[in-house]
């Protein structure tokens, strides 16, 4: 019998995160306070978040052990399951053995729990009593809804307007496990209510919401702020994805060739490839290819230049040294919400300077195409997120049926689309549209890239 | 360590179903042909159904083997876990012991694919080309999609047209699995022009859908029809729900004082308790206690007379002994759409009439109430069809807290609520109404029960 799926005990799950930063070939440049210009310190960041993340955040120590509460709650749906993807293999016809980490059978439906479960878990711990977040789709708002729900804490949400009224779905799966969600722009801050004094009819955007969360955050009492990708605490928690991968593959006495996925922020490929990743930078595994795939309508790593930016449109952030398309770019619509970022994570930014990882920049019309090809032959009904990465999967295994030769190929599936449906009816009945580079907008944001004080 | 979930590996699987019949204290009740009024035989099934599902229908065998094929399919994504609910136990602050199985990672997110699979597989080995169904709320049109796809056969799928209009996502996951899906009525068939003549707005029923069905399979080459529940073959593919569930309570070395199960047709609650029932049957558990939930809306099995009827509005098909609401009886419109039909499969009915299971009838409001108790407790959001047996799981539990006993109980998680969401926006803003008992409905329809000819 082949083995389809290759299965974890919860007694074989980590019990530690892996952290790099002490395995980089060169260290990751620090973030800088926008008004001194200087690396920001721990005190800095305190009033937003917990002393154990912000520790997290800089620390030198490889492995962080996952407390047990959070182990506990990992366990409800970790570890997930590896597949061998036979169907998909057979439908292209390849010599390539394609395995798929699937993270959608969180509650939530992605990998967002993974950080969200941990970030409440060190905020209740310290006595915190509520959290403020922002969401695009709702992926991170709904699982930080879980998580806040877990641990007996408040959420407030602040969900970017357009996606407030489409996706209703995902505002209710806040509500139900109990966090109050509003549309972004609100007249709950005075962020928000400066948005509609000028333009009452906002549809708002990530960056207004991230300016109404951090304002909450700043102006309650017992309230911090939570971010659901870039910053090194929030890729930490998600490598238990890709250590639960490296034992999978090791059961199934395999070793990818290949790892493939896709990049917003950058939590979901951080966290599945950074353990794989200090095989090839110990020199293990030097022919490891790592490749990220972002939207062509979106693509910081491939378009934007490295670069210190601030992570919001308003510039109430730190400044983080990263690729950034400007932070008052504005991606054109596409459908996989959880990509359309401005910038990249300071630490996947690093990894391309250092030549650690590959970049693609895809479609949105043909990353559906390879969605539904995969829906077809393994099941699966893909996010659109993580259709991108199928999208190069695919690339890659057709290359190997050209070339005869048999590679191993990893995917991060990072999340369901049972909440995307409506963008796979637009392409199945041929509507969907396709968003190019859109080098004119992006021209424009990048003037507002800011000096950094005293550079 | 507490062990959260209880795991199969895919070589654990069970390579059989269970099949009853020949353990059953005292035979089942012949189908009848309608114009006979004889036992319906083999052949007056065989342009419906293949011969081999038409075999497993009357098999005298207890075990029947799973062909490889099948399980090559089960193995993406079965065995399915088993969970211990910590979170909910200690919400209840209950001595009980609570389990559930849940069904809601298939990729069609309910119990469902595990017979459309089986269907699929067994009209292909026949040659057949293409098969028809009906389709109420969707789950069971989007699975039999996926079986569909991954055999090659053509499906095309009459869905109620208020579901059709009001549940889009559903209908849009059947086209992404390549599934033709229409309205019904529709004009497609002689059955929906009929209805369509005398009422243009028709919003459908599952009856006209199923007569829709019947009527195209009987008139097109190469044509079967396909069932998502009621018959013995359904629920014999079901049964490897609860032959999983048997091996993982040995594993986790315990045995269910309680099992509680949904009933709309009776597929997911005869397949998780089928299997344990054997134990019950044998003497060796006998106070095993089996309890079957439907709503007050649809209480075939607590309100219906145990009477030949038939399965559908049109009164197409063969006559059933079951517990029945009366052929032309239209439920009212519950969120629980799997649970909206106005009979019982034979086998639970007759079940009942020996006294191996107990029935409950549950109003919806509580029902949500108990969903959303257990989303903000273990984290999954139930289908409103599964809430109905989280309700009475949780008021055995609080019964054990009252009594001091500890318990252990099994609950059938059937499906996950993804596509429910709305269903819970208006049980979260108060909106949720219920519908007690439709007893003058009812009174009304159990007029039309068809007389047994020669009887």
């Amino acid at each position: 019998m082949d083995v389809t799926k290759i299965m974890l005990t919860e007694k074989e799950m980590p019990t530690s995160w892996y952290n790099i930063l002490p395995d980089l070939p060169e260290p990751l440049p620090p973030v800088l306070h926008p008004g001194t210009g200087k690396p920001v310190t721990p005190d800095d960041l305190k009033r937003l978040f917990p002393m154990a993340l912000i520790m997290q955040e800089f620390s030198p120590e490889r492995n962080i052990e996952i407390p047990e509460q959070i182990q506990a709650i990992y366990r409800m749906w970790r570890p997930t399951n590896l597949h061998r993807a036979y169907g998909l293999e057979k439908a292209l016809d390849t010599p390539a053995r394609i395995y798929y980490k699937y993270e959608g059978t969180s509650p939530a439906g992605s990998h967002k729990p993974n950080t969200a479960v941990a970030q409440a878990y060190y905020n209740k711990a310290e006595g915190v009593k509520r959290l403020a977040t922002e969401t695009g789709a709702g992926q991170w708002g709904s699982a930080l809804a879980m998580g806040c729900m877990l641990f007996g804490l408040e959420l407030k949400v602040y969900m970017v307007k357009t996606s407030f009224q489409s996706k209703p779905y995902r505002r209710i799966m806040m509500e139900t496990w109990g966090a109050k969600c509003v549309p972004s722009p609100s007249t709950d801050t005075k962020a928000g209510r400066d948005v509609l004094a000028k333009d009452p009819d906002s549809p708002g955007s990530l960056g207004i919401a991230i300016s109404e969360a951090v304002e909450d955050a700043a102006t309650h009492d017992n309230t911090h702020y939570s971010l659901g990708s870039v910053l090194n605490h929030v890729l930490l928690h998600q490598t238990i994805v890709g250590l639960e991968a490296m034992k999978q593959m090791e059961k199934a006495d395999a070793y990818p060739d290949i790892i493939v996925g896709c990049i917003g922020g950058g939590s979901n490929f951080g966290g599945l490839v950074m353990p794989f990743m200090r095989d090839k930078i110990k020199g293990k595994k030097k022919n490891l290819r790592i490749i990220a795939v972002e939207p062509q309508a979106c693509p910081s790593l491939t378009k934007g230049p490295y670069s210190y930016d601030f992570g919001d449109v308003a510039g109430m952030t730190p400044l983080l040294k990263m690729h950034t398309l400007g932070h008052t770019f504005v991606p054109p619509p596409v459908h996989a919400g959880g990509l359309r970022y401005h910038g990249m994570a300071p630490i996947i930014s690093h990894f391309y300077k250092l030549g650690l990882i590959e970049a693609r920049a895809e479609l949105q019309v043909p990353v559906f195409e390879a969605g539904v090809r995969f829906a077809r032959s393994e099941g699966i009904l893909p996010a659109p997120e993580s259709a991108h990465a199928i999208k190069v999967g695919i690339d890659e295994a057709l290359a190997c049926r050209q070339s005869g030769h048999s590679k191993t190929i990893l995917i991060g599936l990072s999340g369901h689309g049972h909440f995307d449906l409506s963008a796979y009816d637009e392409y199945l009945s041929g509507k969907l549209k396709d968003y190019e580079y859109p080098e004119e907008k992006v021209k424009e944001a990048l003037t507002s890239l800011p000096a950094v004080p005293g550079a």
